[in-house]
């Protein structure tokens, strides 16, 4: 399973517009550390799987690489905006699922255009694509959202965002699933008061450290954990790491039982522009 | 008064996802033939005013040159997408103006974020902004939605769009007002059957001839027109062109009693990337 951050950033980017920030200057003048919409993509056996659908070059994507089928998280503008322009499209139905959401964003259910809605899917019960499995858990968010479990017959991927905290039950499947890789909302930094929507960073950390997976990735980054980071010296836990725009990640596995089980895990990285 | 038009692309915009028209196929070669979501920018006396929203990159223009307001025509997404971003960032609030619409798009009244949403605009009562004064006039659309004739004392600019056809008062009105210029919807291809909601340009150039201003552009366009004019020839009246993403319009016609009136009108334009 190859997994690519396509965007990291929470609603607002990096930069934010207007901000003087130490992180949204070095955004304006280093693009490597721009931050966009949060949204990803999942490659297996062939076929391209989007998570989420905020980026503004959507269309742009797809016409190169029609995908398979999309993954909605939820139905706030920031990871659905992308589509008000490709519905408009023609040829072959792309299957959009999502959680149950009556309202959708504006007017996307109403003109759906080359977009085939799905039924809302239901926790828990797995979707059988081509080459995966997605299991959706709920997430603690202020719209109906969910969280997805990728199963390729080899890794488990849990994508988890946007969300504060993990609903009991989704943390309690998780502990059972066990992950191999966990990508998770980190939006807030350490002193942010009151999170209600998203995590802060501690928040996010002690997540991970509960459900152990190998390796870590925290996402929907906001200027604000960048400007932190840029002060402050925090050393994240081994195997956890800030995502970054356009870091691709061969997510490979040694299985249990085989020769090299006893080798250490090894995660292939590349970050490319765009 | 300086006219730049950003987009003046349908919602599908050019090229349309998945279309291999001959229109689609060379604006993906050519970048000058694409267009993006129909927007436009008014400078007067150093000030900078946006006419609708729709530009992945309105954060970016923004940080560059705040805009002193926003003009939108209606709430439609490909007219207001951009502020999705926009809104979280900081500073000064941006004033917006746009018809009064009850539900606007998606949650940008519930969370405007930096933008300052106006109360909505009766049509035919001026709006006095620095520079330039906004008449908002009414139009045939499937949600509510006003055009801008603006006035900087000099010029007369009329900014229509979208629209199928002229409501009868707003017709009235501007036969009185006499534009200068005039920038139209003309969504569709002559042959388009039963347009509702935008302009055929047949329909377009009907009503400019009516209208009578010294010159016209053709905006919002499809790929259909765009691959309608490859294939026949259509020879535009004098006067009348189509609008292209990135074209700037220096507006500047002697005024009545000048001693240049005689003199024949002229138009300094300059097309610009980006």
């Amino acid at each position: 399973m190859k997994l690519r951050f396509v965007g990291t950033g929470d609603s607002a980017q990096v930069p934010r517009f207007g901000c003087s920030c130490a992180a949204c200057e070095r955004a304006r003048v280093l693009s490597s550390h721009r931050r966009g919409p949060c949204c990803a993509e999942v490659r297996v056996d062939g076929q391209r799987y989007l998570l989420d659908a905020g980026r503004s070059d959507l269309a742009a994507s797809c016409e190169r690489e029609r995908p398979a089928a999309i993954l909605l998280t939820h139905y706030h503008a920031d990871h659905v905006q992308g589509l008000f322009h490709l519905r408009w499209g023609m040829g072959e139905p792309i299957p959009v699922y999502g959680p149950k959401d009556a309202h959708g964003c504006a007017d996307l259910y109403r003109h759906p255009g080359v977009l085939a809605f799905q039924p809302g899917l239901k926790p828990f019960r797995a979707l059988r694509l081509e080459g995966v499995e997605a299991i959706p858990v709920p997430l603690s968010h202020s719209k109906p959202t969910l969280g997805y479990c990728l199963d390729d017959g080899g890794t488990r991927l849990a994508y988890l965002t946007d969300t504060c905290g993990l609903p009991a039950e989704t943390e309690r499947f998780l502990r059972g699933w066990r992950p191999d890789a966990v990508v998770l909302d980190a939006t807030h930094p350490a002193g942010y008061a009151e999170p209600r929507n998203h995590n802060t960073v501690p928040m996010a950390l002690e997540i991970i450290e509960r459900l152990a997976p190998r390796q870590a990735w925290l996402t929907h980054l906001s200027h604000a954990v960048d400007a932190e980071l840029m002060s402050v010296h925090l050393s994240l836990p081994p195997g956890v790491a800030l995502a970054q725009d356009g870091l691709e990640c061969e997510l490979a596995w040694p299985r249990p039982g085989s020769v090299a089980e006893n080798m250490p895990w090894r995660v292939a990285m590349a970050t490319r522009d765009g």
